[in-house]
């Protein structure tokens, strides 16, 4: 007891806890409709707002849509850009197209992310890295995530949008950036692995390929 | 239990589990040395590996510090950035000054995070937030911080760098951007509230000030 203390770490089931809502948290695109009730949308909003920041600046704001014009018009901008997506991708176009990439409308919550205004006056860990506030709040995104999955909700991230497009529709003042439109509520069930495996559009890598020692591409020379 | 399994929660402590980690992670900068197990070290990278990226691109890269002389050399590094990022500050540059900032030299591992080259050939998510890489890498040092904390590791990120000088440190090919230098290990203890509102340098916003309805602040009519 005095060892676990000192060690500092959770009990054994806690630990299988946190590895469990990591390796079952999935990016989910098919919802189930319902609704999530306020007390535990407000949990969920607590654990992003205990993410790390850069300078604890906080530089994340949630805007929830409770509108379902409002929802309509940001599926409008998604559609677009899934259109433009495509036609970038060249010659992955249909495969792409044949993808379900987002539950704007199905979802029982849609709320935009964005990054505040007035962040260039936090210089702290920012003056050569300035997109470090991103980072952080996609730390937020990711506690949201991984809270949503304990709780029994599925989260989307949909990034395929015009930001200029959304933060007008927002009445985003200048220097505010939406990075995230999460879907969020009840699913059916949640994919037995990431969906763009299942549908083969790529595959997790090995993960001795993307570790490396002292030096870019050099192998571990023992097992990490 | 059937209408456990229908509403896909985890249980009600591996739920307390996932807040606990969300809440108790910190961004470490006092270590006590020591060392990390290779398994221990594996189980946290696999954690990492395991977050969300925009298309599934897994842009992440994890340089592991074995050396003395390269740990040093990026001290120096973070160094020299801590003194130009005071002076930026301007009326904050000795208060910065007195903050200690990272652990480098003190943490059991060190570790470099870095964007993949080649990550303009990933489209999906990326063509009109290009940035969106960066999010999907923060994802995964989020999910190993949480991972460390619950296995009683201490970890911080540190930001204080020029990434041309890392990047030459290490060789990366161009394309690549380090993002974080990580800093893990043992420590004697966390700290009880992030280390930069227990100095005073910034406080926790309410949470209430961070979440708009429909349209930029834009109050909630209801609790969320």
């Amino acid at each position: 007891m005095v060892e676990a203390v000192r060690s500092h770490a959770f009990s054994a089931p806690e630990i299988a806890a946190v590895y469990r809502a990591i390796d079952e948290r999935r990016d989910m695109r098919h919802f189930s409709g319902g609704e999530v009730a306020p007390e535990l949308m407000r949990r969920l909003l607590q654990a992003a707002h205990h993410a790390p920041s850069v300078g604890f600046m906080q530089p994340w704001r949630f805007i929830r849509i409770s509108t379902r014009p409002l929802r309509e018009a940001l599926h409008a901008l998604v559609e677009r850009e899934r259109v433009l997506t495509a036609r970038a991708l060249g010659e992955r176009e249909e495969e792409f197209m044949r993808l379900k990439v987002e539950g704007l409308l199905s979802a029982a919550e849609v709320w935009v992310v964005a990054l505040a205004d007035g962040r260039e006056k936090h210089v702290f860990g920012r003056r050569t890295l300035p997109h470090m506030d991103l980072a952080s709040a996609a730390c937020a995104i990711q506690n949201l995530w991984l809270a949503a999955r304990a709780e029994g909700l599925g989260m989307g991230w949909v990034s395929l949008f015009e930001p200029g497009a959304v933060s007008a529709l927002l009445q985003m003042p200048p220097g505010a950036e939406p990075i995230a439109l999460l879907c969020i509520g009840p699913v059916d069930g949640f994919y037995e692995e990431p969906m763009l495996q299942k549908e083969r559009w790529a595959r997790r890598s090995p993960l001795d390929d993307l570790i490396y020692e002292d030096s870019w591409g050099r192998a571990m020379t023992a097992a990490a």
